[in-house]
C-alpha cells in the first residue's frame, strides 16, 4: 500500500539534486518528440548554445550526455584513456577517489595525489609526481569536492598540465552554474557536470564539453573506446549534422535542461555566482550563531556546499530524519571518511534562495535547542 | 530565433519513442526528491514490483538503469563478459550487430550468427557454431529486431543456451510490454528493455532483470566490470537495502515509469498483448489496401513494428517530412542495409490505438494518391 504523498516540494538543501523552478518543471511535460524530429534538433541546438555560455567555451563539441553526472566522468575518461596510459588523479575526497577507480577500469596506470580530507591538494605535490615519470596522458581533478566542501583551484593544475603536455579533465558537477568555471580561459580539455545541481534542472543528464586538443586525441585512438554507450564520436555524430542515430534522446529531460539554461542566461552568470556566494555567507554566519563548526577554512570553502561537524551528542540519522519529516527539509550526511561525522548543506541553483536559508536555520535552531536542553 | 512550438502531441508511429499517456506525463512533474529520500525508495520499490510482473520473473535483481535502452545492452554485456570470453551473438539486423560491437568492446571473442535481413536466424545455424568450440560464456540475441520488424523466438535459443551451458542475454527493448516476454518461463539470464516503447513512459531509462545464475557469474568475476557507471553490483547496492549511494536517481523519469507500469498492470498483460496484435492486424490490412508491400512474412512479423517497402517513385525523406508537417505523424525510415528502402511503422504502448492507425492510413492514402496520380 502506498503511503500518502505530498505534492509540496521538498526543500532540497543536500548535496543535490536541488529544487527545480516551476517553469523548468513545466517544460518536462512538453509532448514527446522522436530522436530524429527536426523540432527536437532545435531543442538540442539551443542546449548546446546555452551550455557553451555556461562552460565559458567556444568548443564546438559541447552537449549533454544521456546519463547522470557520473556518466560524464566515465565518458571523459573512457574516451581519452587507452590501455596503459599514465594518468594522474588529484583527489581530495570521495569524488576524486571515484575518478581514480574509473580511470583504473579504463585500463590506465593511475597515480593518485591525495590531500588530507578537508584541504585541497597542493600543486607542488602534483608537480613532484609529474616529474618522476615521462608521458602523462592526462590529469583528472574535481573542481568542487562534494564530500568535503573544498574548492580545488583549476588554474595552477591547468598550468602544470600544459607544462607536462597532459590533457586536463575537470569534474565540475557541483561547481558549474554556481561559481566561475572558465573552460577556455583556464585551458580545460574535458569538463563535465550534472543537470541537477547549480544548473537547476532535474537529474539525468550530464553536460560535457571537449576541447579541440582532446578531440584530436580521441580521433587518433588506436583502440575503440571501451564504452559504446558513451563513445563521444558516436554521440557527436548524433548531436551534429547529419544526426546519425545512436540512442533515443531523453527528450523530456532535454526540454527541462533547455528551460533551466534559459533561466541561467536571464539571470546572468555574475549575478548567479553572486547569489550563491551571498546566500552561502548568510548560511555560514547563521550556522556559527547556532554554534556549529564549519570544517573548511574560508579560503578553501565552496559557496554551494557547506560542511559542518555534527555536534557532540546529536544523533546524525535521527536529526536528519526529523528535519525531513517535521520540516520537509533535506540536508546530506557525510560520505566516506566523514560518514557520521558531518552534515553537508547545499545551496544550489533554485534551492539557493534566502527563504530556504532562513527555513533551514530556523528548523536547525528548533531541533538543536531540543537536543541541547534534553 | 526559436520557431513557434506546438503543444499538440506529435503522433508517434515510428520505431519509438511512443506517445505518453497524460497521467504518465503528469507524473513527470512531481516534486524532485533526493536520491536517499525514504519517499523515493517507495517509488523505486514499486517500480521493481511492476517490472517483475512485466518481465514475468521472480528475479530479485530487477530495476531500471539510469540510461536509455542501449545502456541496457552495454550493462548486460559489460557485467557478464570478462576478457577473452567466448560469446555468440544472434543477429538478424542492425540491433543484433550492435550487440556484436558492444561485446567486442567488452573484450569478448565474438562469434556472430547472421540471417538474411528480414528473416530470423535458424537455431540449427546457431547450434552448428556452438558445437565447434568449447566453453561459451553467453549467447546474446534481440527478441524484436527493430530494423527489420522480425520476431526472433527466444525459446529454441534458450534451450541451446541451457544445453551448451551458456548464459542467455535478451534485448527486449521493442518487445517488452507489447508481446509475451517470459523471463523465467523461457530461462533468460539477463533481459533488458527501454522505457519509451511498449511500456509507454518517456525515454531515458532501461529496465533490466538478472537471474540468480547470471548474478552468481557476476559475483565470481576475476576482473572489475569495465563500466563503473553501469556496474550492476554498485547499482544493486543502491537499489537494495541499505541503499548505498552510487548515482543521483533521475527521479522525474522514475515517477513516469512507475505511472506507466501502473497502467500496464491495470490493463493486464493479455489485454495489452491483444491490443498490440489487433491494431497491428488492422494496420497490415490497411497498408495492403494501399498496395504497400509488407516485407516480413506473417509468421515472423512483429505486432509493434511493421516494415513496408517504399513504393517505386515515392521520395522517402520528402514523404516522411510531409507526413510530419502536414499530418503531425512520425514514421521511421530504414536503417543499415534497408536505409532508403523501407518505412518502419510502430504501434507501441500508448501510440497503439485504433484512431492512430486510422489517422496514419488516411494520411498515407492522401499522400500516396498525390504521388501516384502525379
Amino acid at each position: 500500500m502506498r503511503p500518502p504523498e505530498s505534492n509540496e516540494a521538498r526543500i532540497l538543501l543536500g548535496p543535490g539534486p536541488s529544487m527545480v523552478a516551476p517553469r523548468v518543471m513545466d517544460a518536462l511535460r512538453r509532448p514527446i518528440l522522436g530522436y530524429l524530429d527536426p523540432d527536437l534538433f532545435v531543442v538540442l541546438f539551443e542546449i548546446q548554445i546555452g551550455l557553451r555560455q555556461l562552460f565559458r567555451t567556444e568548443n564546438e563539441i559541447t552537449f549533454a550526455l544521456p546519463g547522470t553526472g557520473m556518466s560524464g566522468a566515465e565518458c571523459a575518461l573512457a574516451n581519452l584513456i587507452e590501455p596503459s596510459d599514465r594518468v594522474l588523479v588529484v583527489s581530495s575526497g570521495f569524488f576524486g577517489d571515484r575518478l581514480v577507480e574509473i580511470a583504473r577500469r579504463c585500463g590506465a596506470e593511475v597515480y593518485p595525489v591525495r590531500s588530507q580530507w578537508g584541504r585541497p591538494v597542493e600543486p607542488e605535490d602534483i608537480e613532484s609526481l609529474l616529474k618522476q615519470h615521462p608521458r602523462w596522458k592526462l590529469i583528472a581533478m574535481v573542481h568542487a569536492e562534494t564530500s568535503t566542501g573544498v574548492h580545488q583551484p583549476v588554474e595552477p593544475i591547468a598550468e602544470l598540465a600544459r607544462r607536462y603536455e597532459a590533457l586536463l579533465v575537470v569534474d565540475a558537477v557541483t561547481s558549474l552554474g554556481g561559481m566561475p568555471v572558465e573552460v577556455d580561459g583556464w585551458g580545460i580539455d574535458i569538463c563535465f557536470s550534472a543537470s541537477q545541481k547549480c544548473i537547476g534542472a532535474p537529474p539525468g543528464l550530464a553536460p560535457i564539453t571537449i576541447s579541440p586538443r582532446a578531440w584530436n586525441s580521441i580521433q587518433k585512438r588506436r583502440t575503440a573506446c571501451q564504452s559504446w554507450y558513451l563513445d563521444l564520436r558516436l554521440l557527436w555524430d548524433y548531436w551534429s549534422e547529419p544526426h546519425v542515430y545512436h540512442h533515443t534522446t531523453p527528450v523530456s529531460l532535454m526540454y527541462a535542461l533547455r528551460a533551466a539554461l534559459e533561466m541561467v542566461e536571464q539571470e546572468g552568470l555574475p549575478a548567479r555566482y553572486e547569489r550563491h556566494h551571498h546566500q552561502a555567507e548568510r548560511l555560514w554566519s547563521g550556522l556559527q550563531e547556532l554554534r556549529l563548526e564549519l570544517l573548511i577554512p574560508p579560503e578553501h570553502r565552496l559557496p554551494m556546499l557547506t560542511v559542518v561537524r555534527i555536534p557532540e551528542g546529536i544523533p546524525d540519522q535521527e536529526f536528519r530524519l526529523r528535519l525531513l519529516r517535521e520540516f520537509n527539509i533535506e540536508i546530506g550526511g557525510g560520505l566516506g571518511e566523514w560518514r557520521g561525522q558531518v552534515w553537508r548543506i547545499g545551496l544550489m541553483g533554485h534551492s539557493c534562495l534566502a527563504h530556504n536559508v532562513d527555513l533551514l536555520l530556523s528548523a536547525m535552531n528548533t531541533l538543536l535547542h531540543q537536543y541541547r536542553s534534553a
